[in-house]
């Protein structure tokens, strides 16, 4: 298998993500090849392709794969060639002291302490990724998830990042029965956030953003309200939903300021933020001070990765098969991986209402 | 008893506070008439003193009492005129929606809706405080704690704020066995958050300032390390003290930006920044976003108030009584009543290595 | 109004509830008269009709009331008479140390130590309850909650009691996203239990009847899968269904060993059995020692009584305004106050397939 | 290194183990090899060697390890041999769906769902143990504990089992600062039990056995109160000392009907018992049910296992270290390898006062 080669999506250097020949991997220890068969572009992809987030170049990109496994090592059970699979962006070892301390997404691997920022985030980071026609599942043991036969690619292809970043945003919230909920920001980790907070019981759901199409979408995910920042101020808006109240949790899924201050500005007294949006590291984030009542408000703000391992996985894809959530309005835009040059600039440029692409191999 | 008349510390105008002759009291329904033997001033007098933080003319300060019950609305059971009491600076009625979800000190009374801001912190803020020979203790049968006879008023002076407060500030960290703690600031409250790390079962136990008595106090709260920042960059030897790990939980004591920033600097990935300080309302606060992992590094920052109610009071008298904290060295000078306004010159300049003032009655 | 007489359904002796004319009650401090509208039947009522649970001769019993409110304490602020409302079977004084630690079910009142027993359940057990054409609400200010207008008396009935204790089902044994549930018996407990396990994000919700109605109406709570334990042993269908990895969460809604046993004998190591039936006096309950694995297994048993509370009520009846959940078919048969003797015998014998019944005043 | 051979305490048959010769254990993947230097026998032991809990003829038994790296696989990061080290009882693999729920206890290893009572339990139980002069760490790199160069063997001999399990009472129990906490049975894992309470901020630790030393020990790890059983009620004698309130939580520590019993009776309501003591196959346990408020009381019944992993053994040597508790006074008795079935004669003899054996090699 040496001489075979495949076809990858790889970082070249800055605005050059290309499709280039690699040689198929070999596996190590623990590991799995998986032929992919259907994988998908992600917001921190477009961050590597400006350059804001810096990889090795000739790295392949991309980790959220849905495929069929090729090759497995030999100590790796309960598995077998053939088997349809997908695994998490996040691919813990399970190990580390983070590991062993429950908080998978920042696995520090072999680092002295264990403990390292977004360490679990592996594929297309630190390692080749899943924008290929093959990659190498670290850590396979713990990261294989049988997809559920009933279950076609593009019904779990949001299961590996957007639906576990999004749902652990109501999560990390501890949205509960009859709460109040808004969520800041519809792309598809925020509409997985808002599906993730309709599950969790929330009485009321409100949505924010500023493109029709994805404030449609959100309704489609659970939302009871839309707001439409670009009509109305958001905050004023929801005091109006609530009636002065304010809402138990706010979820940021943006990355920004503006999203960030209003998802504070809006909370009751004690309310929490739960932030799953990645804030552009040249800004630093202000907390104004009066809405945080200087202290005395008994806010929380709590940040969340998306949670990895084959569990995770597992449970995600049975909310889905068991009809609670369909993902699949996400998926805008279909592409062969030979396309995926094209589905990058499509992307990058947020045309054509594209929310998620399919990248099928 | 209506011809009577006592003297209180009186908020007159902006750097005035005053000792005053009041009439004595009436009690209402649900209260209670107390006899202050003792009380103390608190940091926020001071804010209120020099017109930062808004009350009435004419209102007596202070929320810090132990005293005698004087007198008793018929409708609250259990205790009897000369039981000697304290209740805490937040003194809770239990009926509002923010009481009834467990979260006290956002009691909103009234409100429509039931939470507010600090709105369990009546005493010497909304209605007339402690500093004064009787005071009148709202929602007495939610508030009143009985002093157990083994402890002298000043062994318990610092229980109805600094260490409710203090005390939170562990808790709310979720401080547990094992775990690695630094708390920046060694004020009253700080001290307390030393105290209360420690007695959560912390490992290591880092205490941060800049006065060389307040970390010798902090050593006898149970400071394993202590931690000088005019004499070393606090991040950099916290980063040190932990071989470059970092801490699990660290607690802000003071109210600063330096302070709020270097507790977010030398967390562990996902770790938790537990808030107590109140910070100048004139100024926002920033949170470095590469410190905070742009987003993705799983931290919490978490903000509380001085939890109240009297089984919080009898539970912080258990702790004393036990023996497993000393607070007495907080208490740094005593005067009397007739001396207040000495006292607040005292406090108010924070000369003399003052912490903490007894004022006796 | 003191010449003024009512009709209420008052237990006169073992066997014996029947319509009586009383005094129409007065209210005192803290206190609403409230003008029945809607009330029905608990179970626990027929306990005390059998002499199984002791009240006073001459109480009046009923704790599940809709109704308008005919007179308030001057101290009872943000409500009028007139408006329509409902409280909780639980109705918590919020001054206890049960309540001032959030668990307003164990309230202990004025006792010395603070908790108590059920003590939260006060109506029609300590003090005359709703089956009667008027009834007092005790604490008023911490339990009128308002029943938003676009709600009938039929479509929140099932709050105050059957809801909240069924949804807590849930909520104790920590029901999360992508959960595999459990429930024994469906009678309106249990049925609401299992709207509250898929409420709560469960991806597989399991209940358990012997009864065809029941399971008919445990789907439109939310089962997806039924199991008619007069059929098929109840132990092995659910491992059948889990492939033999057993539920996370069990819910017991009976109170008999029969259904706390399989609750136990379905869980996954380590996995919760949260109960809120309630089980006869007499005989004790046992823990079959090798499915608990002797000690070691890691399971939780949790326990639960009724929340009570405006601010429970309030969340609940959002739950039902949003149309999360439609309790209605758990209604069965109607009646007048002046027919309740007639109810009681249908509902004492559970014949024609009754679940609860509606009684209109 | 194939025909070396070393001493190993073997499971032979009911009533026998021995000192035998076996090979020198190879290593495999990610295993160490370990050169013992102090271990111990634990309760369990006992039991294995009565047949009362089954293990494979010719097992080597053991599961309290303190000693050297001999040998690593080269997969094995972060160590190199001739490091000290320890691991627990339970030593996690980390890539099971319990590792990953971080419930690394219940770890099922390969199997097909990922859950296993004690699963995570290997040494001495179904791999060989650690009474000999060799023994294989399974998944070393999730298991291998540096030992602080300033602490002894014996200071952290009981960090493998005792300390961990008995430390879980406390903390599953959730006690925090101002509770009042009873430990039934004074055994190694109840001592580190009441010595767990404190660290965890009780107030009040009341410490229960019928054996004059063991409470005297239980003074020393923190007890402020000790029952002896075979003088007083023990429960009639703990109403008393809480002044008929009742404890907020007590921890079973023994296994048995009578203790699992009195620790609900000294309940308050809602309050919590913890197990942690492992009971007799043969009878089943009983919960008498007018103590347990007949479902309503709000009662709590948690079970833990030893929790293992390398974060867990690190911070409770960080405990050790850092002075918190003093452990050795549990080690009453001291063999040599050689003399080790003398060590088992008096173990299971309970004769001496024997507590804990170091067995050194």
């Amino acid at each position: 298998m040496t001489s075979k080669t495949m076809k990858a999506a790889v970082f070249v250097e800055r605005d050059r993500i290309e499709l280039r020949e690699k040689p198929i991997p070999e596996i190590g220890p623990d590991d799995a090849l998986v032929r992919v068969t259907t994988t998908t572009i992600c917001g921190s992809d477009i961050h590597i392709r400006k350059g804001e987030y810096a990889v090795a170049p000739g790295l392949t990109i991309g980790h959220e794969p849905v495929g069929i496994i090729e090759k497995l090592d030999s100590a790796v059970k309960g598995y077998k060639e053939g088997d349809r699979v997908l695994c998490s962006a996040v691919t813990p070892g399970g190990y580390s002291s983070a590991c062993l301390c429950g908080m998978h997404s920042y696995d520090g691997g072999d680092n002295q302490h264990g403990w390292q920022i977004a360490g679990g985030w592996r594929l297309g980071n630190t390692i080749d990724g899943a924008q290929a026609e093959f990659f190498v599942v670290p850590h396979a043991q713990a990261n294989l998830a049988i997809v559920p036969n009933q279950l076609t690619d593009e019904e779990v292809l949001m299961v590996p990042d957007m639906m576990s970043t999004g749902f652990s945003g109501a999560e990390s919230g501890k949205v509960g029965i009859g709460d109040i909920v808004a969520i800041f920001a519809q792309g598809p980790v925020g509409l997985c956030a808002t599906a993730g907070a309709r599950l969790s019981g929330a009485a009321k759901v409100i949505a924010v953003d500023g493109l029709p199409n994805r404030l449609a979408t959100a309704k489609l995910m659970g939302a009871d309200h839309v707001v439409d920042f670009t009509k109305v101020d958001p905050v004023e808006e929801i005091m109006k939903i609530t009636s002065g109240r304010g809402v138990d949790v706010s979820v940021e899924a943006m990355g920004s300021q503006a999203t960030f201050e209003n998802g504070l500005k809006v909370l009751r007294p004690a309310g929490t933020l739960s932030s799953v949006g990645i804030y552009p590291q040249d800004k630093d984030l202000t907390i104004p001070i009066k809405t945080f009542g200087q202290g005395v408000g008994g806010f929380k703000i709590v940040s969340t990765t998306c949670p990895g391992g084959k569990e995770r996985m597992r449970q995600l894809m049975e909310v889905i098969a068991a009809g609670r959530v369909d993902l699949k309005p996400l998926v805008t835009h279909r592409f062969k991986l030979d396309d995926i040059e094209e589905a990058y600039d499509l992307f990058a440029s947020q045309r054509d209402g594209v929310m998620k692409v399919a990248i099928t191999v």
